[in-house]
């Protein structure tokens, strides 16, 4: 019998919003509730701390080896902080997608927008903070930073919301479980699109009873 | 302090599909679910029957006054079967979004095709059935038709099915309260999506802090 199906590939979830939104939090909370979803481990050049594992907190590769990944295109976004370079590995994200399995992303607003030029079928979340002011206050009380600094932290985060349009979802977050179950209702609603379901559900018809 | 907000416009849910899908079970088990949940009401120019109530099954109408409301563009859509026609008054169902209830209308793929035409907002989910062969033994179970009518409208149902890229969602009717389940969280997705937000966010942000 030619049953219909939903699509047997998993779906690249990237979470990303201005930094004090709170995205790091949602998704640990997400992780712990939601089976079959992975975070998608990093790639570095920095050298380990005591107590990271190679795969769990990051890949760790040699700065030649993240350069010729760069060049062959095998990175869904990277980029240099002081020194080091950070990115996501394509092949480890797409052998999991292949299996079925989802895959959350956490990530800035930049390279959020790189992995989308990359990948489009992904889903693309904003988390916004529950007010500007909250998000101010937030900032500030991260401590480590002076007046200056979270002025021009808040200036940036400011202005990046201007490209929440480029997002399929945003997401308030004024209360971390609704934040996460919203997310968890996104994940399910979007195996239902059309534009991912219709191929499968035509074939199915095609093949007749 | 300016908020961030979800819309509190409600949303349009349109459940459509072939006949024998079983739009009308999950519509109803969908009801008794979700809280802020109505079912559009249709107009109809037929006499009511014992026990049917104004408002509650239909509306009742007079033909003339049924065609003034095709002529001034207050139906969303209708159509005419045998004597009677039936539709679907525009403005009952923008009062309740108005108040930020959520309204269902089951209908026809027809009938969905015009409703689309007049509200694109609205969220347009296709339900297909667990698979054809099992179409084919529903509509032979209604026992009401001949041989010939059964062929007859599942041919019409085999069809309709290639309308659905016209929709946004499938949802496979393979199990009631799993289908149940996922239109919950496209309603809960669908408010979350950045076309019906971003007006509001970005507002919030040009209001400041």
């Amino acid at each position: 019998m030619n049953k219909f199906q939903y699509d047997k590939k998993g779906l690249l979830i990237v979470i990303s919003g201005p930094s004090g939104a709170g995205k790091g939090t949602v998704c640990k909370a997400l992780l712990k509730e939601v089976r079959n979803l992975n975070i998608s481990v990093s790639m570095t050049t920095r050298k380990p701390r005591i107590g990271e594992i190679e795969g769990v907190n990051y890949y760790f590769v040699q700065e030649n080896e993240f350069k010729k990944m760069i060049k062959e295109g095998e990175l869904l976004e990277y980029a240099k902080v002081y020194d080091n370079y950070y990115g996501t590995p394509k092949n480890k994200v797409l052998e999991k997608l292949k299996h079925g399995e989802d895959v959350i992303l956490e990530i800035d607003i930049q390279g959020a927008l790189k992995v989308k030029s990359q990948f489009p079928e992904g889903v693309f979340i904003f988390i916004v903070p529950p007010s500007m002011e909250e998000l101010k206050n937030r900032i500030k009380k991260r401590g480590t930073e002076t007046e200056e600094e979270v002025t021009k932290r808040f200036q940036s985060s400011y202005k990046e919301i201007n490209y929440i349009s480029k997002y399929n979802y945003i997401v308030i977050n004024d209360d971390i479980e609704k934040a996460v179950e919203r997310i968890k209702s996104i994940i399910i609603a979007e195996k239902c699109r059309v534009d991912r379901l219709k191929h499968t559900v035509l074939k199915t018809i095609e093949g007749g009873i």
